[in-house]
């Protein structure tokens, strides 16, 4: 057992990965609430308890960290989407299935409206980031919509691209209603329902679609 | 509107009125590329060249002055909504020449998706705001999709809740994609056609929109 303090032994090294984890999941919360621009170093370092040099020593900008809040979500994400698609969801059952683990974890949904909100200035650092994200996703989604044409199941006439980038654009635009009904008056959006909707429209067939029950090691909902 | 002290006469007042529009635009600007929590009244006041108390003189707080960006620019949009209504075009088919005139308005597309996304969080002074934006925004399109329902224009079995939803979603999600576009490789999404192409398939029915060409007066488009 390890017992001295040992920044190189596996002690350390676990103590070590796990604050990073914590400033990690700090910064996502942080980053969601109030942007990237406003998030301030030393608050995120006062919220896991640790110094600022302390955080610095971890992630010396907070584009570095940034970068590691995007990196560690996409990680996650694709790791379920895969799992989905192996598990005999097809593309489009896999993205309601998403967005229906979305409605269980409002700080992922706000770190990604407030972050590509504001990413889509040139100067930001995520900019690229965001690039990248929605042209590899439309690309996708226009894959998949081609091979749907391909085998009948979709309109002959259908625009794959414009297709695409309309189903891309209502899953971000729904977040925004979602998130602004969180302490709203009425019934709030269910995002998983419209895009199911709007898939059957555009699809034209019928996808039964198992929604499976909120996942019991999902982020517990916040005020 | 808070009224303006003129103790130089109409013409001390026109000067007013004239520096706070430009204060209003300089917002309007600044909002929209960093979004409210970051942008700073002092470089707003350097921006319009006029000293930061000059700018607590029109507006006390960054709250008033938001409140005078949003209030303004609803009354711009208002107007041309209204004028297009009233010239004969049917609701979508203005829908999709307010999209068109956004695509010549950069500023103005960044700053609502800059601010909505910001304004998600319930401490945000325009999260009430936004809110009963959206409730408007949906509650508009519910009534046009019922009433295009009952005149047999769109299938009995629409959810207009639903496709209201999805209409409202997928204009915010197109902004985003094509800011990002700016300065990315690639052809650049035309918001309005993806909004013509969605329409089409909702409503099942050939709108034939004249989309006209670029107002002369529209805002250069920045780089």
């Amino acid at each position: 057992m390890p017992t001295e303090k040992s920044p190189e032994g596996p002690r350390g090294y676990a103590k070590g990965r796990r604050k990073r984890e914590q400033i990690i999941e700090s910064a996502t919360a942080m980053f969601g609430e109030v942007g990237y621009n406003s998030a301030s170093l030393r608050e995120i370092s006062a919220r896991v308890g640790i110094s600022h040099p302390g955080l610095l020593h971890h992630f010396p900008t907070k584009a570095d960290l940034l970068a590691a809040v995007l990196q560690h979500r996409d990680e996650a994400d694709n790791e379920l989407l895969q799992a989905d698609l192996e598990g005999g969801y097809d593309f489009f059952q896999a993205l309601v299935r998403l967005v229906e683990r979305n409605q269980q974890r409002p700080g992922i949904v706000e770190l990604y409206s407030s972050l590509s909100a504001e990413a889509t200035s040139p100067g930001h650092p995520a900019h690229e980031y965001f690039q990248n994200r929605y042209d590899m996703t439309i690309t996708a989604m226009r894959t998949e919509i081609e091979s749907r044409i391909t085998a009948g199941e979709m309109p002959a006439a259908t625009d794959p691209d414009s297709t695409a980038r309309a189903v891309v654009a209502l899953m971000d635009g729904l977040q925004i209603q979602w998130l602004l009904g969180r302490d709203a008056q009425g019934p709030r959006v269910d995002m998983a329902q419209v895009l199911l909707d709007h898939l059957r429209l555009v699809a034209r067939i019928d996808m039964t679609v198992a929604v499976p029950a909120p996942a019991s090691d999902a982020a517990p909902a916040r005020a």
